[in-house]
């Protein structure tokens, strides 16, 4: 029997890049790329103010304090068409670029107005700002846009200058973060919500990313009732197409609800060939030894190729992995909850990843300190579902569920993370370390 | 000026929860829940096979090797109708209710055909499985219909049962994990994938959560250009726009695109208005103590009560919190995606939680080791974007990116993590310790 880092391997071998599409940026949230995003300009475009207050020659402010004449003022989307020389200042809003003639930007926070030696709060033409700070005070424009800056005040507005700056300060150089061609995302990368920000400010309109992955969900058993229905004799209902359409969808990829197959191999074959338009097939029931345990025969009449069957885990070890002739991934899962979702975050997840281009699939397993009691490990590494916080001191707390094993679905309701022990673990006691994968991620 | 707790405090004292709505069980995932799910049946429903093998009676096995004769077989789904007796043995199948008279379940695994000494492998009038294992063995059936199981076989097959088992083996009793009534979810509960697959086992095909958030998006700014454009000048594409998008549906809430208001009172107070059919409003832009920053004027004077006006938080520090006289949020970031992001991650996130009544959100800050330098921090609490992994010993390692500060929204690409220095912080050296806030959670 494998174990989960072989079955693992096997299946990441096995399974191949869906097709790349276009899209446009704001529809691709959470695809992979597909190609290479590269800067179309430099970053910053141009010299920009970090800071708001006062663009000026930072020599003139060796000898601070000082007081500079103030000759126009520049938001962000406009520009100043002058030259600042010695002795002047333009006031700069923070994004703004830097007039000709400066090289440095005194923080609004390092000036005063010296008529009244408040704190530098400009305003234009407006009361006092409401929520309570600054004096009013006007600085003369030739007209009231904006998006136009004057070369001489009328009357002489001053700025006083507190505090000495160099060359440089406050102001981020053209390209200093960022030049054209420079790469910003790798092709393989998740647009995660900061790397669309990251494509946008690029230019990076449309992306070509990796099909978003179709996951076709088979249920099987004679024993299988809706929800809604209130199970009487050997009836269970089937908590397990609920739980793969959310898992499916945890993982950003479209379900496709097949329905329920009766433990009947006509039946069976023909829902599973059905889910094979999808790009993925996941069956529960009916793989284990059982006497109808019919999924098997099926998918090997389909032609399959079974790549894993059976896996040293608990729960989940009657887990198949199979390819059909084209290539299509097949997953059989047991019937049971437990191993439902234990082999979904194993092996499904790390597939749909793969699926996208993305190869560096691991279980990344944190360190947790132990909050109860654990038996020890049989012969197969154990997932125990758990609820897992972080302590005060950084660390992760791992509380492992009071849960029935793998038929216990309503009980795994709080887990966040699966407690791994691998095979052969001896018991572990509260305060002792373990090992944990976390659900619940982006 | 507030600290981040502080304000996160504020913020949610602030937010009140929306309204509940009832919806199907499979339209709920990511939902909080705003009523309690308990069971409304025992779980398991009825005392259940754990394992494949056959149901005997205990006290048969207590000499074993033993030879039992095998009266039927039943499997999930199915029932026994009649009574096992001194020295009788049921086939049965994971999941199958256990017949009368039985009191344990022997392992498919402890069991050998008498015959030929194989592997205790049972197929139904089939050839061997495809995969190579086991022999053709038939039980003799009154008819082929799995649903109905024989009292007597016509000819004696018996299987042999290789090792002792105590009564309760390998069965799960009648409500042993859950029983009618029991608590499944609490309110306020999220409903991630596990938590779906519960209220699902538990009967609860229509759920009351609170109505999905929608989140009014709003960039001003005279220097903001479409992505699509090449910025000239002094413009800025709207990247806030698209990142701001992508992290409220990372939150499972409803982003509604206002589009860019320009520096104009008139235009920014209409598309605000506008934006309070939202639950929430989001502004980007225009908030600082510069020239052309409206946005707190335009707010004020339609009725806002600012709660939160500046954090002592690096980038972000411009940041604005405020309630409508309706009671609904507004926040009011900088124009620069750096602050967007972290005010997103540090006080939206909290406050879309609020929203759908949960109440316990913290900043959970997780150790890492630094994996690179990082100067000291000034006079706020600065968030640094970082690529954290887990390390082979289970413990988080953050890497810093390069990243030019709030302007820099393209180097911010590849981070799933922000590391936290408190202000005042003296500087890391690669190997200390650090704190990290995790992006990209469920």
């Amino acid at each position: 029997m494998l174990d989960i880092d072989d079955a693992l391997r096997i299946v990441l071998e096995n399974v191949e890049s869906l097709p790349v599409v276009e899209m446009p940026l704001e529809e691709a949230l959470y695809r992979t790329l597909a190609e290479t995003v590269r800067s179309d300009l430099d970053s910053p475009p141009f010299d920009r103010a970090l800071r708001d207050g006062y663009a000026v020659r930072a020599v003139d402010t060796a000898s601070a304090p000082v007081e500079l004449r103030i000759v126009g003022q520049v938001g962000a989307g406009a520009s100043f068409d002058g030259v600042v020389r010695a002795g002047e200042a333009v006031q700069i809003n923070t994004g703004a670029p830097i007039p000709a003639g400066a090289d440095a930007v005194v923080r609004l926070e390092d000036t005063t107005d010296p008529g009244d030696r408040q704190d530098g709060i400009c305003t234009v033409n407006e009361g006092p700002l409401p929520y309570g700070r600054g004096s009013e005070r006007t600085v003369p424009t030739r007209d009231d846009d904006p998006q136009r800056s004057t070369q001489h005040a009328s009357a002489a507005a001053m700025v006083r200058i507190e505090k000495s700056v160099r060359a440089g300060k406050s102001i981020a150089r053209r390209g200093e973060y960022v030049r054209v061609g420079d790469t910003v995302l790798a092709a393989g990368a998740k647009l995660t919500p900061v790397a669309i920000g990251a494509a946008a400010a690029a230019g990076a309109a449309c992306v070509k990313v990796y099909q978003q992955p179709q996951v076709a969900i088979l249920s099987t058993g004679n024993e299988l009732v809706d929800i809604e229905t209130l199970p009487t004799g050997p009836q269970i209902r089937n908590s397990n197409q609920f739980v793969l359409d959310a898992l499916i969808r945890s993982c950003h990829a479209k379900p496709m609800i097949l329905g329920v197959a009766r433990d009947d191999r006509a039946q069976i074959r023909a829902m599973i060939e059905r889910g094979l338009v999808a790009d993925m097939l996941c069956i529960t029931g009916g793989v284990s030894v059982g006497a109808f345990d019919f999924v098997p025969d099926c998918l090997c009449k389909l032609g399959a190729n079974v790549r894993v069957n059976k896996i040293s885990i608990k729960p989940g070890r009657p887990t198949i992995f199979a390819t059909m002739p084209d290539g299509k991934p097949v997953f059989a899962l047991p019937g049971n909850p437990g191993g439902t979702v234990i082999a979904f975050e194993l092996l499904i997840r790390p597939a749909l990843e793969k699926l996208q281009g993305r190869n560096d699939v691991t279980h990344a397993c944190h360190r947790a300190r132990l909050d109860g009691e654990l038996d020890s490990a049989g012969e197969r590494q154990s997932f125990i579902p758990a609820k897992a916080a972080v302590r005060d001191n950084g660390e992760f707390e791992a509380t492992p569920l009071s849960w029935g094993g793998s038929g216990d679905a309503m009980r795994m309701a709080d887990a966040n993370a699966l407690i791994t022990m691998p095979a052969g673990s001896p018991a572990v006691k509260k305060g002792e370390t373990v090992r944990i994968l976390l659900l619940d991620r982006a």
